[in-house]
């Protein structure tokens, strides 16, 4: 600490990304515990079950694609963590935001898995992934601003491709938010659809592991 | 990212390794919060007591076999890792798939412990758990189709014959979900015996760590 | 797997190690979950949530007796695994009882917390905790008759009283769970006590880091 | 174990480093399990649920004030334990009793999420955050005390700093507790600024990573 005999300047990389890495596996596997157990009571027991297993299926849907979206940033994430050399305070602090908007899904994922019909849940959703985007882009752009952090230089054309490509998801989700307030069932349509471009292979694979650029 | 000045075709098995571990040990430990402590008012509380854990009983009997089945996934995921080079874009999501499928075990392990009786819940355990292995038997088909992942080749004969295998346990898990329909204590027995299948020394301890296969 | 190209006979003690590291310290952080914001309703805010405060004092004394020994099992574990050389089959599925039981202790934490005066809940406090030392017991009786696994040769006399020393926790979390049958007063001494005796520095601390030996 | 073969007067710093690691991952993760989805029922669903996401704003607040606090305490955990060389007996249970509080603080933000008005509520989040800063406070006292568990030499005049500094994070949040008596927005103010005190560049960016010092 004071006196820095060691040189804090930058922190080791790889605690940020085991920390990282750590959260995301947190966030995903909690994803679970939003969906409950129904309270059921008094006779024909399976019925009654049968009837909340119904009514819990748009809880699964949001959970797969809550899954969905959080594996491909995790991918995202870790690619971008491997271009680096080091961290700095700035980058920490970033990389902060970018998990605690990412911690935060859980909640929006329940509520639209409980209310698929509710505009503001719907909107909420979409939101909150497209700040997570942001968030994510915000780390892209400050890492081109600060190439030492780089294993290599990148060419300025191809970091303004990437900060650009970066920014699809955030618009397409604040796209879904947007027609959430047209029909719940469009914005469910765009949040399903962006991970899936990043996972399907296809016209995005020929650019292998261009997840979430 | 863009220009891959590092070689990003193939994502170090280390992480996806890490990864899967950390959420697997996420979800045998998140499995206890399934069970809540029972609301008690009034007199005579211990007698309450002694009654809301006597119905406790059958989610502390789903809670142990959940936690079994979930070591037995573990090992073999883990042997399955061991014997593989790199990973592929492609088996990364089919490993997202299985630990999406392996992170939702713990809603039906809840239904199954509240509602012992329900034929709703058995089923969908069982359906659950025979999803899992279909998914990581995916995972072991891939990879015996795309021999580059592996340390070492592979005979065709041994490497179909470790595919047939592993489509023993969702095989066994369909049958479970099936007899539910005729009598839920059927499905329980099969859920109780697959894991002890792997687990416990005997036939199958003449193959070492064939767990799951 | 099949084949058995690669040597499966014995499993790394690292990722054993670091699964029931993450298993432990995912049940140390969950317990605070156990801890629910008590539902206020009318007026005066402030006096019904002191008077909710004061109730859930034997909730937060439950939090911090159960992280004590669950560390103290941590640090016990983590020795244990120290010695080892490697982990073979059988030890796994003995890892794998120990953390099953130990996972298990966030329920009957909550139970002791939210129902201080009722016995049986105290009961199952003390018989749960045994059963964890008794499972840790057998994993070092198993370790004790099986000498390739460890680094070193253990002289026979020292395992036997390693083994006799291992067996002191799950004797005094037997007698808690007795003496809650007479006063659960009594059983929660027993319960700060035990991992005390572990922590704090005095008798036992001439023998370092005999945790739970 | 008994015999002590192999050295186990010091713990691998780098096991406690992931574990600690681990734990507030944990943490930080599990904040967003606070925030229940609201139970809505009759009609108007779109402006109940408004409604209730209006009133889960103070918890969103905490969630982001807890978060940020909770990145800066692993921050400087981190450099903390970055500058020793190995950890004993003593500084394991120090350590201890700190992740004990760090885990605890899910309780108290829920609380102040739900109640932000809340006298009593105001006062635990500051106090447990005291706390949280104390007990960190005392590991740091007693490395300058133990200088052989640390890298290098530290001389008294840079120790007695690093631990006067170390205390102001423990005195803020003990003011901001004796200021929600007055007022909690008060308190809030205090426990937003705190973190950001360690977080934004500034002043004490010319001390780089002093975080929590």
């Amino acid at each position: 600490m004071s006196g820095a005999s060691h040189d804090l300047g930058y922190l080791p990389k790889t605690r940020v990304e085991a920390f990282s890495d750590g959260v995301v596996a947190i966030i995903v596997t909690i994803l679970v515990l939003e969906i409950k157990v129904p309270r059921l009571e008094g006779d024909r027991l399976d019925d009654q079950l049968l009837a909340a297993l119904w009514h819990a299926l748009p809880l699964v849907g949001a959970y797969a694609v809550s899954f969905m979206v959080l594996l491909v940033f995790w991918v995202a994430h870790h690619q971008l963590m491997h271009s680096l050399r080091r961290v700095d305070r700035n980058l920490l602090w970033l990389n902060g935001l970018f998990l605690m908007i990412l911690a935060f899904v859980p909640a929006p994922t329940a509520l639209i898995g409980e209310y698929p019909n509710a505009v503001a849940g719907s909107v909420l959703y979409g939101a909150v992934l497209a700040l997570a985007g942001l968030s994510f882009a915000a780390m892209r752009i400050y890492i081109t601003r600060h190439g030492a952090l780089l294993h290599e230089v990148v060419p300025a054309a191809a970091a303004r491709q990437a900060v650009r490509k970066g920014l699809l998801s955030p618009i397409l989700y604040g796209l879904g938010a947007a027609l959430a307030v047209v029909d719940t069932r469009l914005a469910w349509g765009i949040y399903v659809i962006v991970p899936l471009i990043y996972i399907l292979p296809g016209a995005f694979d020929r650019m292998p592991h261009q997840s979430l650029d």
